[in-house]
């Protein structure tokens, strides 16, 4: 354990879409220190990006590009086989929009995160990845690239010479090989927010997380991603906060 | 007339999508200084956006984005009655998409002009010419608007201290007051390439046009405004040219 | 009063879209006996219509096809100024998609209500009125068409032979005229469960309602509208249907 | 060759989308006697539905549901993995929404074909193919499947009960165990109008074709695919019509 612990907080949040919405988003910004905000293609319409992007730097909570593929009716969950340079473009295309509305708020984007079936594609295939790091590097060499550790994004951020910020989730099950269990299995989803926070805090100070099978993983997350959209999302994200602060583990946004 | 008579010259470009085309914008941009350029609210995806901003920046032309209401279906051309801020945020949305393209290309928007059933609404509206203008504005205060002369448009754009620039229509007939004639009445467009050649060198030259009743019209434009999309543009958009080219009149962009 | 009091009363239903929900369909369900049901114009895609059709008939409510303008991020609540024989078109589209549900339900579209904007602007534009119509006369002359009382869609509904059924809102505020206060206005839409249940009782059984200014109107209406969508709507649903039982009004759908 | 000899033509239309067109659709409806039409996924808005459902059937083609995935912007040529009960949905949405215009013009569709990605991946994969023969076995048992010979979707059509018809292309080069030479492969389409309509006679006379190593195939094809959207692909349509009917080839829609 270092003399000094800190750890960033991740969430969802404007995934709304006209008269719809999702979550409980001023809830979830009095917790999280970095919020992954939906750019129009899996949610979130112009007014949404505004709203969400000024309550974030009101807040003071840094505003990062959730980037999707193309794909409403799926909400970004459905892969989409695109050619890289098209899917460069449509995560060059969110980034600017979105940061249109940071820049007008007095901020700007500080970073990117692919969103449901592009963060699974970014994380496992390497011209997915690059497609994605291309784009980000391309708009602004200092925007960092969060993602899953070890992941081909983080690889592919690293290779570029972006700022890469590996992320841990705190309410999932893992898998011995670092993976997660995937959510048909019974238990991939824990909910009792006691022990999500005790998690957190043990991936926040040593870096470690219970497997499924009781073996110790060590995970060099810098951020731990919060789930804002689950019935008792508000709940645990407070009951992880509280614990950190309590354990005396700072909790800054991973970006300046 | 003055010692140096300079003018703009505008068109439509990157009104493909997906794999649509429209026009021949190889073409047209040998011609005019400033592209308006679709952002994806009516035409133009993600890689169009990109083609069309490198190309235009590889000839030196003006980037503009070509901003109007969400409807691909019909093309811009629809009047959808947002509210104001809904409207705002949705240029705004589009401003930010197309600059990221312009400065990957290490360039920049340098003007807006509102497209199709934005363009007639923006025009006369002035909830709707203030709701265009606004998103400019808070922007980036240096971009400058292309829009009719006398519109509530331009007025808007000088109320909140933005460049304005008037443009006119080479191939448009004008009523006496200074309106275009519906395209639904006869003889509304021209065709004959001389015939608008010369017109936009008196335009340029004396900003002077001749109405469809034979008064001769004053219009102080900067700009003039070629179509790229209907038959014959090419070899009309070339005329201009080579008019004002022999006429001595300087065809540069308006912006710097 | 007649010997037998009879009255449909109708709801929105199917109005979410991908992961976004609005309303407790199932519930609503058990009240009416009618279903507008969205038709991935403003709310509702495939699966949806799907789920929705098939839980309406399961339940022996009337499919009717709630038609809107395309435009999802708006859910229709935003004119567009679209020519009538593209309307038509548009109508006839969503009509087409509905019925397919509906029919490998086993049943088929009954009747036909605009939605949102479109359901204002038939109502009051000949043209648009006519156009919506036109669809459903082609399709099927056996449709029915819902709407506003003497408005322009019931005269296009009558004009072209087509059965039509005016309804009323039980929960909102009338005006002498006979037209609906705005929701803009202060106690535009009313929220007690009594009040609202004994005006449907008065308008079911008397053909009348208090406008806000205390007078009495008559309003010849088959079916009663309720909203899904507003907090307390279920428990407002309910206490209709319950007070109308006790009343002795038959609860029937229009269609047969 | 048996006594009498007869094939069907099929060719993709009504392929543009608002203001964009594709193809020829008035000369290729001379030719051809079933047309695929695009249902709005990938092509198609409800008014070029409508007319080209007209069209057809003014001239006695059979109206087709071409079916896509939804996907305007890759023109439906990108895989989507969705559900396969989401993608039966699709399917149906589009099944309805087409009929509805085959129906007031009096016809009805009469057969289904995968568009773009949907076919390749309903040709090679089961649960796809039987998600798309769902939807049409539900819809109505009387309609044909129309794809690749001994593809999965012929298969799941033949085990459902569906009328299956195997289409070859007579512009595209063939490996030797019957698979399509790659377009990104040299040689892999023809484009002599004269030797392809000669492939064209010998696969409805003999269901033979010269696969690229000069080996012979036999294809059991019962309707010939043309291309409507590439250069020269109007001379080669008549070129293939007229060698058909000078060696006595029946030319007929192989649905009744």
């Amino acid at each position: 354990m270092s003399d000094v612990v800190a750890i960033d907080l991740n969430s969802d949040l404007g995934e709304g879409y006209g008269v719809w919405r999702v979550g409980d988003d001023p809830a979830i910004l009095q917790v999280v220190t970095s919020a992954n905000i939906a750019c129009g293609f899996h949610a979130g319409d112009p007014s949404i990006l505004r709203a969400t992007c000024t309550e974030a730097i009101n807040r003071g909570v840094a505003i990062g590009a959730h980037v999707s593929y193309p794909d409403l009716a799926g909400f970004g969950r459905r892969h989409i086989r695109m050619e890289p340079t098209e899917l460069r473009d449509a995560v060059l295309y969110q980034l600017g929009a979105l940061d249109a509305f940071a820049q007008v708020a007095r901020s700007e984007v500080a970073y990117l995160k692919p969103h449901g079936a592009l963060y699974h594609a970014a994380a496992s295939d390497r011209a997915i990845a690059e497609a994605v790091v291309d784009a980000a590097a391309e708009y602004d060499p200092s925007l960092a690239i969060l993602g899953a550790p070890k992941s081909a994004l983080i690889a592919a951020a690293d290779k570029a010479g972006l700022e890469s910020v590996p992320e841990a989730f705190v309410d999932r099950a893992y898998l011995p090989d670092g993976g997660l269990v995937s959510r048909q299995e019974p238990n991939s989803v824990l909910s009792d927010p006691e022990e999500i926070a005790s998690r957190a805090v043990r991936l926040a100070v040593d870096n470690e997380v219970v497997a499924i099978d009781g073996s110790i993983l060590t995970i060099e997350a810098r951020s731990l991603c919060l789930h804002g959209d689950t019935p008792g999302a508000v709940s645990i994200a407070q009951a992880v906060r509280a614990a950190l602060d309590e354990a005396g583990v700072g909790v800054y946004r991973f970006t300046s």
